[in-house]
């Protein structure tokens, strides 16, 4: 069975390395949420799915557990989730990943690649299942919880199953080493090598994107050996457990112990992640969520290595620009998508206070500020297609944020609190625009988490590029965008950009959207600069979660007069 | 220039990549100290130069520096030394680092990868001449200084150049990226990817093996774009110095600031360690040394990527084993070789208190520990051959250790102080091994650097295995050996040496020995036990040393109206 699931999958496995290598557009899982292509019942049955979970414990057979633990999960739209887990307390956690640490170790690299392809097979066929419980958690408006939690993440986890295989597979398993030694016979060693997994991996999960941002550490950490616990943010546990159940599932198939994938959930009140991820038995951990916490996980997880996703403060540079319309329609829907909880959806906007050339002619300060608070009100005019865009506000806290941010500034879009046709007690919010000068540094240099976004007056495109730069040295940042009609102008960005460590988008105009990166082709974050100290999925996310272990056997030449 | 140097090493690159693929015997270094092949004048040419650096100050022409600084080098064969180099402060160290740094990243893995080929095809013309400098430093014999110091250095330095040219290689410059949108035109994007170095690398040379334990650092980080400073063990300088001058002038030559590698001597007065390696420009620290000073760099430089080489106590288990002579004779050279002053020289033997069987007969404990003493003083018993494979102890603190360790158990060789037939004042002394039992645990658990051997009585093949399995997990190793008839114990052993961590060697009886290593098939070190945190040279010890940078620009599609 372990190996079918090899064969079966390895043509998808041999198109990522391709795609990784390519760096074009790929994915083996439809981002469309078609009945054509998940089949025609599919919409249907993942909506029944998901309501089979409300206002139960949470399935999960054979996972070890001391009890229950009723989740702080809310949905943003409302509905009562009332949903419990197992409760694992961690000591019990640390004893059942080990039953299964050893075959799964022995499996070598093909075993459990096919494993893990499976594993995001079964995934991508419950897309619409997973949908629901992303939407539900997350607060991720329907479409956008379908692709961003769905194929989307998939991808993520493919991408890093495809680097792990790729790294573990350019090892032989066995050799014959052979040292001429002129006319003496030579020397000769029977070597071995054998991928050994660093110890028990732990994903803390972040309460935004608790898949995309949790497969690709859950996956990396098993095609190369090592067991997982999955500890999901409080507020965010349905789409890991739906996730852990199918690996479990596929383990269990595939003749190893399911346990090798455990679901940790705990709550606000009786937080566990210092503890759990302080064990010595813990030798890896990824973790996406607020900087207090990453910061502390890197200060304090010495025993283990250790990839963090922080906050950081994403920026936008609009110098003189042509599509200036162009460039109002593409924010706009950056701004509005998913409130701004993206850790990609830019914060502040610099402009020249001078104003801007548009085509010739000259666009105030004020102009194009308010042209592209304008264009943002407009996208969210109409609330029963805004909410589809917008989606729920994840945290009270965020809708307390929006308010608490309104004096900041000059409000140059406010925000209001809409209906969602579908679900009365939604928690909406248009986004926030405010106006403010480059001199109140100590307002735009933090993330104000949300849909909030600051047009900060600057001296000049110089002092735009370098209130960029000194932020986001600063503070960190995942993403950046640049609008601009001259040539000195985008290199000049484009060589910050490369330094600072951020995904830089250049004139997005139609489709693309800085908030937004494809597997296979983008990199996610870049360990230089506050915001992250790893990228989604390089070498160096995966290549510490292995070592090669050697033996080297005497092997006795054959002497020409024996 | 710079692109020659690629073209001109292209084949040597190739073929180190595919013999890290096959893992086989390669080297396009010899190994073989011959004129024949370095040239009929190459000894006379490389001891001439040696002695041309003896009692002034090392020419590094352009480099920075605030004077002189003599050098605590002493010759472990006696000879005067009286060296000096640049006294470079740490501050003057960081801005001459950063003066060439953008070039050298914009330079590219191509241009990188030839100038480091070009180093270290220079580096091996002078062989001779290093081994003399590294004989002089380390006390290691001639013979092993060209060898070790020279060819086998320069070997895991191009590893580290084939691994960093593999990882980056793998990422294309630019791409079209394309997604259809069914009837709508693609979505289109130019996306750039850049390597971009980590920051100041730093280097921290160990006494005995400045070269070999140096270069796969220094390599490594210099063809992934970071400048590279090196700090030498205060007491090895000089083949470290060499090796910067030829890096300095190949750079130099290929259009790029000599100063991307700078030579930092400090002295044991005025150790400037923790000062350099804590700065926030460095980014990559690269150790071998003391387990007190690995541990406080990991604990301290949280700035940097930190790979350490320390200290542990490498063992032998020896179980019933046919070929017990072809074992002794294997053992006594490798505890002679270079007076067990090797990070992979064996400090445990264990064997069983009952003795084990010798081709069906029984040997005592005594016979097989006093067999195993035996061979290695009948092997050191004519000192004019001995020399040339005990070489010299390179530190008063080791012969001070030979002094004080004698009492630690029963004496079954002892050291003894010998002669150099070409150097009166060399610091020569035999082998000291010593007889204790395993529950003198506090004796043999700790390292005692230099040729000091401990022949431990245990508990059967059983408690020969847990004692070598519980110190080394509790104190770290880097080899271990077993000899065994047993399948069941080899099987055993191996489970246990992979765990571990260490390089186990199998049955070793012939011209192959625990203490050295091939580049391109076996690994050195593994960062899995407390001797370690990284392994020369695998994917982990590359590739957190450069990030890639990413730009996508928007491109219009055309459409088929326009």
């Amino acid at each position: 069975m372990a190996n079918s699931f090899f064969d079966a999958h390895r043509d998808t496995l041999t198109q990522a390395l391709d795609a990784m290598r390519k760096r074009d557009y790929w994915t083996p899982y439809p981002e469309r949420a078609s009945g054509s292509i998940y089949g025609e019942t599919a919409a249907a049955d993942g909506e029944a799915a998901f309501n089979g979970y409300l206002g139960k414990a949470f399935d999960l057979p054979g996972h070890p557990s001391e009890g229950e633990v009723a989740s702080d999960e809310v949905s943003p739209y409302g509905i009562p989730l009332n949903l419990s887990y197992p409760l694992l307390p961690v000591d019990l956690a640390m004893k059942a990943s080990r039953s299964g640490a050893k075959a799964w170790r022995d499996a070598g690299p093909d075993v459990r690649a096919g494993v893990c392809l499976e594993i995001l097979h079964r995934i991508n066929k419950r897309s619409f299942e997973m949908a629901h419980a992303v939407m539900h958690t997350t607060g991720q408006a329907f479409m956008m919880a379908f692709q961003a939690g769905g194929p989307h993440a998939q991808d993520r986890g493919l991408e890093a199953v495809a680097t792990a295989y790729q790294l573990q597979s350019a090892i032989p398993g066995a050799v014959r080493w052979e040292k001429s030694q002129g006319k003496n016979p030579p020397l000769l060693l029977d070597k071995k090598y054998r991928i050994m997994p660093k110890g028990i991996a732990v994903t803390i999960g972040v309460s935004t994107f608790p898949t995309w941002n949790g497969y690709p550490g859950i996956m990396a950490s098993l095609a190369t050996g090592n067991p997982v616990i999955i500890k999901p943010h409080p507020t965010a546990v349905l789409p890991l457990a739906i996730s852990a159940r199918i690996m479990r599932d596929v383990l269990s198939e595939a003749g190893f112990d399911p346990n090798l994938v455990l679901l940790l959930t705990d709550t606000r009140a009786n937080p566990v992640g210092q503890d759990l991820c302080t064990r010595p038995e813990v030798k890896i951990v990824d973790f996406t969520g607020s900087n207090a916490f990453g910061e502390w996980l890197e200060e304090n997880c010495r025993q283990a290595a250790v990839y963090t996703e922080k906050a950081g403060v994403n920026a936008v540079v609009v110098d003189d620009f042509s599509d200036f319309k162009g460039m109002c329609r593409n924010l706009a829907f950056t701004l509005s998508l998913y409130s701004g909880q993206m850790c990609t959806t830019p914060q502040n906007i610099f402009i020249p206070r001078d104003g801007i050339k548009v085509g010739g002619e000259t666009m105030s300060f004020d102009a194009a500020a308010a042209a592209i608070a304008g264009a943002v009100g407009k996208f969210n005019s109409d609330p029963a297609r805004a909410v589809h865009v917008l989606g729920a506000i994840q945290a009270e806290a965020t809708a307390d944020r929006i308010a608490s941010a309104r004096g900041m500034g000059k409000v140059l879009l406010d925000s209001q609190k809409i209906d969602h046709p579908d679900f009365p007690d939604a928690r909406v919010h248009t986004p926030l625009i405010l106006q403010i000068d480059a001199a109140e540094r100590e307002k735009y240099e933090n993330e104000l988490f949300g849909p909030i976004t600051f047009i900060v007056a600057c001296d000049g495109i110089d002092g735009a590029l370098e209130a960029w730069r000194s932020t986001v040295a600063a503070k960190g940042a995942i993403t950046s965008a640049i609008y601009s009609d001259r040539p000195a102008v985008l290199e000049a960005a484009e060589g910050l950009g490369e330094e600072l460590g951020v995904l830089l988008s250049v004139n997005l105009t139609g489709g693309v959207f800085v908030n937004q990166t494809a597997a296979f082709s983008d990199y996610h974050a870049s360990g230089a600069n506050p915001a992250a100290n790893a990228s989604l999925v390089d070498a160096a996310f995966v290549a510490g979660r292995f070592r090669v272990a050697e033996t080297r056997v005497h092997v006795e030449p054959v002497t020409e007069t024996s």
